[in-house]
């Protein structure tokens, strides 16, 4: 039994050790990252040189960064990425130089909505600098030349990805993808990260059925690249799910695969609406994280995404507030236990066929149904044996079955395992 | 035409002249049933041997009851079945001996909630025996030794069915079934005997389209015996339907095939929705009466079964107040019109050629279409006549028109005839 | 870009000048009315002469008339044809007598709930009769004989039809029909007259993809006789609209294709959702106007009709209420705009292949894409850009991809133009 406060607590420690990390697409902060989640699980990681074409894109620069500011005329520090590292726009190549404070404001972002917070800019693809810093802060600022210093490197070197499998008893692959890019955010994305290296720890400690593909990787760049370099793996992935998101105190919200009727999308609706009072469904958008790239066309993974609130919808999102107080241990554990229920229900669901089809069997002699005739309780269990007994004819998988008796899959499965011990059921290969 | 006042006091004369004799599985009541119901129509009677294997079951030994009675120490009569059979637990083994009241506890059955009734217990498959009553008697008992007396046999002998084949144009089959093994109880299921005997009646007065097989059996071992000693005739019955609980001041509840969408289904549910104001309709579900048998997965029959109050859901069921006072002449009347409607619409349900598609036909001159254009009323009886032309393309059935149209089937049906008098349409065979 | 006052105006305009032309299903009404048309688009006329069979049905004789007076027995002329061309039944015969009140009374009609107003009415394929009036007029009737005069005749002559084919770059049709066998009413159908005439020449200004063949013809026998003729070109019809009642002041209603789920009917209620707030969608009956010829099962074309208010929904259809104040320049040009929007899309709706179909092209080096990541704003032209990727994997049509995104097909094709412009799209032919 998993005590939910205890693993809480464990998911917000290993947060609160990433955080003070300026994670990118590529460089130094990823490598510390992965580093920390090797001490969970035993993650390979796998460095991809500046310039290698991955499909339609090529692998960047790597940025480091060690230091940066912003003085005023008088000489002090308006703007410390010491203070915070989402001060600096991320991929802002190296920069020392006087500016006005006209040509300066071509490199400020701010939030006027939130004018305390900094919000989080990036700016991969074309070579720029910024800083990103609370909207009063900017306001404040005076009127003469500023000293901008943003000590980092952009040249070439590598991408690094993290990537865990877990064997299972079969071959069949479930893809379980966490984007690492992002530098001092904890629901976007450690929390994402958390949950991963947990639900993989737990794997870890069984044999599951399907083999599991965990990967923690850069957004976008990342996923295009993994997906560019093993094609020759694809066809193994029979679904996959995107996590990140799952630290607020906001309810539960699921993207629909591309197909959105797949085994996953009824798994994931069924743990959550067996778990939670409410929770939302959405439809597959081309839009979001990377299940963006694992959904294109030609590729055509059927991967979901399950989240509390969705990204751009809580005003925390890619700000400052995204903090270490925004992520709550007992939120994480519940994301947790919600996963692992629906890999429980994706390891269980399995096609039977009834060996006594003709007739209902004779449960009483079996111990599976009361003797006395005549009352009018229907005992859970009887139902369930009922209903395996009757839709186990070699099309309805158990999920199915779960979904059409309006119980529990759980339930399904005891009454499947019972019916199995009396050779009243055998699994359809 | 049937006068519906005259009907149902038919119907509620049999269920009175059946209403006294205990009933079960096997056994002379079912026997002297039969023999009642024959005066009505030329039921077969089939007797199955005890010790007989139907498929995972096998015919019980046969259990008959001459009398018993519950004295106390002072050797009042507590309990008698000259009373009422219900207080006699079906297939009580014969007993006479004296036993403390805490041992009698443990084959005591009452009712708490309604405490002045009698409930409806059995033990078919595990001897025992026991007796029911009413909980404040129960309440009542005093300490003290207890002579208990029941005089009953449960030896080998036979299990007996009734069937009773009306012939059809067609030797495709619609069975009709019903169970018969209930003693003293009205709506469950003397009412559902009542309405089959008056529908087999009346269905023997002409020549139908579709051949009806009618079975009065004992539930569950009754049908499961059947279908085990008839396997080859499961073929030719192109669909079924159940028929208890007709009589209870409720509505009506139609439960539909497994398969969900028949023609069985569509005929009940338009027959239920132009004949009353409301009534409901729920997806099959593997409990309930012998129609668990006939879906199970390797016989999958599909067999409707249309009630008023389900089973379970009025507080009477399974109680000694299911009786004479429960049940309605005039809503056993309703229940077997509604049923003759659906037999009306099966019959009917053809299929045509409309043999001028091309356009519209000229109505006109062939009476068919009023002649002074312009006006805004639409003659129902026209649009039947445009509704049939238009979708008698060979791939529509006059119910499949009836519904597209949201007209009445018999409206359709007359729409028709006048077409083909016409000779504009032509049944496709 | 049209304006749309103007448009208005000048389809009222046309409305004007036929309103006065006493029209039925043959005569010479009918071929002044498409001479009128003539005069804005090179429409075709064609003669059938009287006595052809078509189908079932034969081409009547043909019915012309001068002039007509109902006199009572002091001389008064009580009803006038000149007064208005409704006060004649159509296809009276020609009559010259003194009959009495009595009867008299069989051959005139009124519309009691509206007592001012002259209803419409005809007797096409029986030899009759008739004048139509206000109910007031009616009731003022003395006793006494009346002198009937209707100086009409019913001779061997032909019925006329009009047809005019845009030609496009491909054979496939689309048919346009709109009948013209009404006298003097506007709405029906004075304003589908219009609304063809302008929407064909609009088409004829630009080098359309489809064929479009507009039908002007009588209702029924019109559209029978042309079907019955040109039974070796319905191959080429993809779909087609039949254009009524677009005049008055209600909103929209679209009755679906026979078919129900066809391009047309994506494409119209398409453009109603984005061009009005509300609308009503009905499915097929095989009732009312031409389409119910076209979608007889052996012709079986996909028509819809898009109309305003539907047929016998509004008082005065059918009446002399329907005149020139019941249609609204403005409602008229609305309509236009609303069928011109249905045609843009069908004309620009096609399938393409994403030449990047695995992950997503980079956009952004291609100046599809915002640079600076992180924002939570979603430009919906990005939007736009990704569902066109992802889903033109040529099974889905932009229209296809317009509903699944949620976006007006305007911004589909927009993007799909600036993808085909980088080479990303590419058609499927």
């Amino acid at each position: 039994m998993v005590d939910n406060n205890d693993i809480g607590s464990q998911m917000y420690h290993l947060i609160e050790e990433l955080y003070p990390i300026c994670r990118s697409i590529t460089g130094d902060g990823v490598r510390k990252t992965l580093t920390i989640i090797k001490k969970h699980i035993p993650l390979g990681m796998q460095e991809i040189a500046s310039g290698e074409k991955v499909f339609d894109w090529v692998v960047p620069k790597e940025w480091n960064i060690r230091g940066a500011y912003l003085k005023n005329s008088r000489g002090e520090i308006i703007v410390d990425f010491e203070e915070s590292n989402l001060h600096v726009m991320g991929y802002s190549i190296p920069v020392r130089k006087r500016v006005s404070l006209d040509e300066l404001r071509q490199h400020l972002f701010t939030t006027e909505e939130y004018p305390n917070w900094i919000p989080y800019r990036t700016s991969y693809y074309r070579e720029n600098w910024g800083f990103c810093m609370a909207h009063n802060r900017y306001l404040a600022l005076e009127d003469g030349d500023y000293e901008v210093n943003i000590d980092s490197s952009l040249e070439d070197g590598a991408m690094t990805l993290g990537e865990l499998v877990v064997p299972g008893k079969t071959s069949d692959e479930i893809l379980v993808s966490t984007h690492i890019c992002h530098p001092s955010l904890c629901n976007d994305n450690l929390s994402g990260i958390a949950l991963c290296t947990f639900l993989a720890k737990h794997l870890m400690e069984s044999r599951p059925r399907y083999t599991y593909r965990f990967l923690f990787i850069p957004g976008t760049i990342g996923s295009i690249a993994w997906l560019a370099l093993n094609e020759d793996k694809l066809a193994r992935i029979t679904m996959g799910i995107v996590v990140t998101l799952v630290g607020d105190s906001g309810g539960f919200t699921y993207k629909k695969t591309r197909c959105g009727d797949t085994e996953l999308d009824a798994a994931v609706v069924h743990a959550l609406a067996h778990s939670v009072q409410t929770f939302s469904v959405r439809d597959f958008v081309p839009y979001g994280y990377d299940e963006r790239q694992y959904s294109s066309p030609g590729i055509n993974l059927q991967v979901g995404c399950l989240t509390r609130t969705p990204f751009g919808e809580f005003p925390q999102y890619h700000t400052s507030a995204d903090n270490l107080e925004f992520v709550k241990p007992n939120q994480l554990a519940e994301a947790l236990s919600v996963y692992q229920r629906i890999l429980y229900i994706l390891e269980n669901n399995k096609t039977y066929r009834n060996m006594y089809p003709k007739c209902e069997p004779q449960l009483g002699r079996r111990g599976l149904y009361e003797n006395t005739g005549g009352s009018n309780e229907r005992q859970p269990n009887q139902m369930a044996i009922l209903w395996v007994l009757n839709y186990s004819d070699e099309r309805h998988s158990l999920l199915d079955i779960a979904e059409i008796a309006g119980l529990p899959f759980e339930d399904i499965r005891f009454a499947a395992d019972r019916l199995i011990k009396c050779r009243l059921l055998e699994e359809v290969s």
